[in-house]
């Protein structure tokens, strides 16, 4: 595996691949690798003659207040992870170089940016769009794989592809949980061990729920109540958000649908945790 | 010379070309070619394997009350002149493919944007950025060429390749003049031929500027008045802004420079019309 940090060696490179004729699988991360991110370079591994992984925690995507300075990271255990995924090229380039000036060119996905995550995180998908853009345009991909876990991110990164007619194709995973069903995040690792024991309500909440949907009960109004009240039973654990949306447009549902997304945000103690369950 | 309609087929074209090796030269126009587009025809031609052309009158670049509906067409006499100009592949998507759905997807080149052009147009560039950053992913040029004329239009695509990691190399042409020095515009089709005559004080009015600046005047706003006093002697020409700002940032000056640009609006009957100088 090579690393490559200077991102005109890393777009050269991909230029060259494509030129030989090889298809290129990207999978972007902020590094602090878990077997989310993983399986995610398997897929990419298995589907493309060449893997490229980054890792680049975005400065951008942080609003003020947010987890920037201490989101967790580890670049020695992060290398030897790629290279046991097989992943042929880390490219893990320096803030200065992706913005060597204040940021004037942005992406933005209206609509999709703006509810959930995007309400309470003002600017956070403009950063991922942007960036994510930028890596595209560097790394060159044919596919690039995402993890389900960030279903709004897949959402506004599909949307800008098709909207911008980017070539690549985007992949989503799905989501990769540990034993107790909490989805796997690099934020995990804020969480003393009792909180990481309240945070298996999250996914008990939405399989529960999901369970209920089974059972004949669609009425958005009821399964986010039912939601709210398992994830009220677990102390400590504060609601941010339960919504019950279209999976396409992230719009609220008011009526009863076949298809469906289930998405939660809680806070446990300082640590923001997200996950979401489909409905098809 | 093909022409091409679908942007499946430009893409996956574009794609088979640079896969064989091919470098592409690109020239986006909005069509009812003139001049000033074939001179960026022949130097993509002279610098490229493959000249595409594209001629797609973007509606989102048009503000309300502007002249979108009344925008000059013929595409008759522009797939003639493009054959004539050694084009390889003339790209015309339909509006409706271009834009299936109510857009939302926008490329924001910040500041840059704001100032003239961008302050009497507002969410011009922004149409211009997102355009022509479709074209882009569709087409797949090695370079791609502008006309000066639209010099704040050339300065907001460069610093987007840029602030995207955009791999295209922003090749910008001079102006091409007519015989009286007006600049080569297809919104000069417009003009009555009285209007037509009026309208060359604005290239005579920032030649005459450039001949002070060589004489040693290199105060911003007496050469802006200069200019002011010569555009005024001529009837019917009302000025929408003259200035003197940063070859790069566009920055307003307000002391001398060695570097700078001058550019001029003005309206003519209900034509407008743009030009600018560049002093290095």
């Amino acid at each position: 595996m090579r690393i490559i940090h200077p991102i005109a060696k890393m777009q050269s490179l991909a230029e060259s691949l494509r030129n030989q004729g090889r298809t290129i699988g990207f999978v972007p991360t902020m590094g602090f690798l878990h077997e989310g991110h993983l399986s995610l370079m398997r897929a990419a591994r298995q589907e493309c003659d060449t893997v490229v992984a980054s890792i680049f925690v975005n400065p951008t995507q942080f609003g003020p207040g947010e987890d920037l300075e201490r989101y967790p990271r580890d670049a020695d255990g992060d290398r030897i992870k790629c290279e046991d995924a097989r992943v042929d090229y880390l490219f893990m380039p320096a803030a200065a170089d992706m913005y060597p000036e204040k940021p004037s060119v942005f992406v933005t996905v209206e609509g999709l940016s703006d509810v959930l995550e995007g309400a309470i995180r003002p600017g956070h998908f403009s950063g991922v769009a942007t960036v994510v853009s930028k890596l595209f345009h560097i790394v060159k991909p044919h596919k690039a794989f995402f993890g389900q876990k960030d279903y709004q991110q897949c959402a506004v990164i599909k949307r800008m592809v098709s909207g911008l007619n980017l070539d690549v194709k985007i992949i989503v995973l799905p989501t990769v949980r540990d034993q107790s069903g909490l989805a796997m995040s690099s934020r995990n690792s804020y969480l003393r061990d009792d909180e990481r024991r309240c945070a298996a309500v999250i996914h008990r909440a939405l399989s529960d729920a999901e369970q209920l949907v089974r059972n004949g009960v669609r009425q958005p109004e009821e399964l986010k109540k039912a939601i709210r009240r398992i994830l009220a039973g677990e102390q400590g654990v504060s609601i941010e958000y339960v919504e019950i949306a279209d999976p396409d447009s992230l719009t609220p549902l008011t009526s009863e649908q076949s298809r469906m997304v289930m998405l939660v945000a809680v806070r446990l103690g300082r640590t923001r945790l997200i996950d979401n369950l489909l409905v098809l």
